[in-house]
C-alpha cells in the first residue's frame, strides 16, 4: 500500500472511528453474539489478491463491532474501567505510523528517551521520589512476572548465573493476599517458586485488608522452618473489592527478612495523581517495585502498564542481555548520560512505540482535566454507594475506598434482619440472575465477583464517558430488575 | 478529547503520516543524535493545561522524528527487517480506535476470534498441520519464555502447582546453540533453568548449523549424570548468520529423552509462506512450539510475533487462572464452539486487539503481493552475495540461505590468501570502522556482529522499500568507503 492510497483509507477510516465513537451510546454494551458466530462469519483463508479498503472497513462494522463488549459505553461498570481516550489513541496512531523499532537505544533514540520522560512526569505527579525509575510493560500480569523474577533472584543472590532456582538450598517464599489479582499466583507459578511456597495470608474480615500481624507470623513460620521469606504482594485496590493492603506496615515486615515488596496497584494508581487520596499509599515510597495502568481508568489506550523500581542496577542485572549484534558505538555514553537500554528492564527485546500515547494523553487532555474526572468517578461512586445503603434490601459489601461499589441484593428469606445468609445457594442464584439480565439489557455491564464465598456485584465507576446520571440510569435498572 | 476534536485532529495525522512515508528515503536511516539529547528536549514536567494539537505535531516532527532509526527507509540492512506495511497500519489505528479490552473472550468476542482465524490462515499458508494452533504474543522473546515454562512444566510434571522448580529433584536442562537469539539464554535464565543447565550444542564450522550428534552426546551425558533434558530451541534462521538448525534431526534426538522441541524462526518464518523455501523447516511439524514474527519481514506492524503449539491443552494447564470476576454464562460453550480464552495461553492477562492489524494486512495488501516482495528479498540478497564473492578483498562469511548477507572487507595484511587471519585485531578495527562509517553516513545501515569471535557485518535485505537499486547502491558504497 503506497503512502497515498493510505491517505485516502485513512481518512476514512479517522471518519469511521469518529462515528463509532459518538454512536457508542446507542450501542448495547455487552457483546450480543455466540461463541464462534464471528470466527463463522470470517473467510476461511487469506487472501491472495488485494481487497479494497472499503470492503475491509465493511466487515469491521457488519462482523468485529457487534462483536466488542462496549468498554467505552457510559453504561460500562464491568471489570475495570478501560478507557482509550481519543487524545491517547492520537498518540497510538502516530506510533504505527512511524513504525519504529525499539530493540536497543540506538534503533529508535527517541523511543527510549520519550519513555524516560513521560515515566519520570507520571513518578513526579504520583509523589514517588526521584529514587523511583519506570518503564512501560503490557501489563500488570507481565510486570508482577518481572518484580517477582526480580525477587527470586534478589533472595537466591542471582542463582540464574549458576544452577538456577532448581539449585537453590533454601525454598523461597512468596506472600500476598487471597484478594490479590490472579495475575499474582500465576507470576509466582511462572516464576518457578511453586504453589507450595504461596502464602495468602489473612485479611481483615472488614476491609479485606491484609493483616500485617498474619504475615509477620507467616514469615516467622516459614523461616523457623528453614525457609526464606522472598517477596510480598501488596494489592492497592485489589479486583474484588478495591480493597487497601496496609503498604507501611506490610513493608516493615517485610524489611526483616529482606524480602521485595511489589505494589499492584494496576486499576487505583491513578489515584496517586490525586493529593487527597495519596494516603492510601502511604509507605509504596519504601517498597521495591511498584506497578499501575494507565490504560485502566487513567484512559491511555491499552497496552500501557508502568512499572517504576527503585533498584534498576538489580533488575538490569537480572534481565540483560549483551549479543554481539544489538552493541553500539554510543553505548558508553549511555550510562553517562542516564539513559536506559529498556531491553534490559523487563522480558520482551522488541518495543512499541507505547511513550507516545501517555505523551500524546497528558498533553492534549491535560492533567488537571484528568484529575477532574477521577474526581467526579469518585464523587458517582460515593454517590451511589448512598442510594445502595439507604435501599431496604440492598447492601454495600465492602468499603467503598475509590471508584467501585460491591453490592448486593438481598431478597426476602435469603438473609436475617442482622445479615445472617439464611439460604445461600437461592441468594447466590438471584446474584448472577439479575447480573446476568443487566448485562443481557444491553443497557449495563457489571461485574459479579465472589467475595466469602458467596457472588456479589462489583460497580466500576469510571468509563470516561459515564457522568451521574449514567449512574443514576444504572442504579433505576438494577432495582427495576431486582424488584420486579 | 471529543470525536470531533479526534476527527480534525485525525485528518492533520493522517497526511503527516502519509507524508512522513513519502519522504523517508530523503532522511538519514541512523538517528544522528546523541544520548540524553531528546530528552534534554522535552518538557520536564506534564502540562496542567491542555496543550493544541499542532503544536504536540509539531514536537513530533521535530523532537521525535530525527530521533528514529528508519527502519523503514529503503537504505535500511540492520538488524532483521522491521517493517510496517501501512496496510497494518490501517488496522492498527481501528484498534486503538475501537479501544477494545481483550481479557476474556467476553470482553470482546471479535478480539479472541478474529485472532483464532488469523492465526489459522497463517497455519495453513505456512504448510503446518490443523494439529497447530497458533495466538499472538508480543515478541518471540515472549514467545520463548513461554515455551520453556511449558516445558519445564511438562518435564516437571506440573511442579508449579506443589513446590515449584525449587523442589525439583531432577535437575532439568535446556540446549540450544551458541547462535541461537539472545532471547533463548534469557528465556531460560527467566524460566528458572539456570545457566549452569544451558547447553549450548556445537555447531558445524561451514553452516553454523547445531550438530544433532553434539546434541545426542551431550543429553547422553545429562542423563548419565542424573539430570532430565527438558528442552531444545532449534533456531530457523539464526540472527547472527542466517543458519538453520535441523528440525527434523533434533526432533529426533529430543523425542528419545521427551524434550519439548521449541523452533525460533522469528525472523526467518516468514519464508515459510513460499513452499521453494520450506525445506528449512523440515521437521517443524513434529517440534511442539514455532514462534515467528509478522513484525519482521512479513510487515505487520510491531508488536506482532505468533506462537504455535501443537498441545494447546497442556499450555492452558500451565498458563490458567480462574477467579470469579473473569467468569461468564458463556464459558461452557466455548470450549464446545472451540473457541479459546487466550488468557490462558501466554503470560498477560489483558490484550490488544492485535489480530486487527495482520487481518487488515493479509486483506489489503494479499498473500500474492507479500510472497512477491519477500522473493525480490531473496534474489537482491544472493545479487549482493554474487557481487561480494566476485570482488577482490571481499568475502561471504557464511551460507546465504535467505536473505541475510554476512560479508567482511578484508584489506591487504590482515588475511592471508588461503583466508588466514593474520591480524585479528586490525581487521577486527577496519570492520567495526567502516560499518560505522557506512552507518554515520545516513545512506545506509548494517548491523555488525561477532562470528567466531571476529567482526563482521550483516547485511539484512528486506525492507518493503527496498529494490535492487537500493542494494547496488548500498554495495556502491561499501566498496567506497572500504576502499578509498
Amino acid at each position: 500500500m503506497t503512502p497515498e492510497e493510505f491517505r485516502t483509507a485513512g481518512h476514512t477510516l479517522i471518519d469511521w472511528i469518529a462515528d463509532h465513537r459518538e454512536r457508542i451510546p446507542e450501542l448495547p454494551v455487552q457483546a450480543q453474539v455466540a461463541p464462534g458466530e464471528i470466527a463463522a462469519a470470517l473467510a476461511p483463508s487469506a487472501p491472495e489478491r488485494p481487497q479494497p479498503f472499503p470492503e475491509v472497513l465493511a466487515d469491521l462494522e457488519r462482523i468485529v463491532v457487534p462483536g466488542i463488549t462496549q468498554t467505552q459505553h457510559p453504561g460500562f461498570f464491568g471489570w475495570f474501567p478501560s478507557n482509550a481516550s481519543l487524545a491517547s489513541v492520537l498518540g497510538d496512531i502516530a506510533s504505527s505510523g512511524l513504525g519504529a523499532l525499539g530493540i536497543t537505544w540506538q534503533s529508535a533514540p527517541a523511543l527510549t528517551e520519550v519513555e524516560l520522560v513521560v515515566t519520570d512526569w507520571l513518578r513526579a505527579e504520583t509523589g514517588l521520589s526521584p529514587a523511583w525509575h519506570g518503564a512501560i510493560h503490557d501489563t500488570a500480569s507481565t510486570a508482577c512476572l518481572v518484580a517477582m523474577l526480580a525477587a527470586r533472584e534478589r533472595a537466591g543472590d542471582y542463582g540464574e548465573t549458576r544452577g538456577g532456582l532448581q539449585a537453590e538450598p533454601t525454598p523461597l517464599v512468596v506472600y500476598t493476599s487471597p484478594h490479590a489479582h490472579s495475575s499474582v499466583p500465576k507470576a509466582v507459578a511462572l516464576a518457578g517458586f511453586g504453589a507450595d511456597n504461596l502464602r495468602l495470608v489473612d485479611v481483615d474480615p472488614q476491609t479485606f485488608a491484609m493483616r500485617p500481624d498474619a504475615l509477620a507470623a507467616a514469615m516467622a513460620d516459614d523461616v523457623a522452618a528453614g525457609r526464606r521469606p522472598a517477596a510480598v504482594v501488596a494489592s492497592v485496590g485489589t479486583t474484588g473489592t478495591t480493597s487497601v493492603d496496609p503498604v507501611a506496615e506490610i513493608v516493615a515486615v517485610a524489611a526483616r527478612h529482606g524480602a521485595w515488596v511489589h505494589v499492584d496497584a494496576a486499576m487505583a494508581g491513578s489515584a496517586m495523581l490525586l493529593p487527597e487520596h495519596r494516603g492510601l499509599f502511604t509507605g509504596v515510597e519504601d517498597a521495591d517495585s511498584l506497578s499501575w495502568n494507565p490504560h485502566k481508568w487513567l484512559g491511555t489506550v491499552l497496552d500501557c502498564s508502568l512499572l517504576y523500581l527503585r533498584d534498576v542496577d538489580h533488575l538490569v542485572r537480572v534481565m540483560s542481555t549483551d549479543p554481539s549484534y544489538l552493541r553500539s558505538a554510543a553505548d558508553d555514553e549511555l550510562a553517562r548520560a542516564g539513559v536506559p537500554q529498556y531491553k534490559d528492564w523487563g522480558i520482551p527485546l522488541g518495543r512499541r512505540f507505547r511513550a507516545l500515547k501517555l505523551w500524546f494523553h497528558l498533553r492534549l487532555d491535560g492533567l488537571e482535566a484528568i484529575r477532574g474526572r477521577l474526581r467526579r468517578d469518585l464523587a458517582n461512586a460515593a454517590w451511589l454507594a448512598e442510594q445502595v445503603r439507604a435501599a431496604p434490601g440492598w447492601r454495600v459489601m465492602a468499603p467503598v475506598r475509590l471508584q467501585t461499589v460491591c453490592l448486593r441484593h438481598e431478597p426476602t428469606g435469603t438473609v436475617a434482619e442482622d445479615g445472617t445468609v439464611l439460604d445461600g445457594e437461592a441468594l447466590d442464584a438471584h446474584t448472577l440472575a439479575w447480573a446476568q439480565a443487566v448485562n443481557a439489557s444491553g443497557e449495563a455491564f457489571v461485574t459479579p465477583s465472589l467475595l466469602d464465598g458467596r457472588w456479589m456485584v462489583r460497580v466500576s465507576v469510571g468509563a470516561e464517558a459515564t457522568e451521574r446520571e449514567d449512574v443514576a440510569r444504572l442504579w433505576e435498572l438494577l432495582q427495576a430488575i431486582c424488584e420486579k
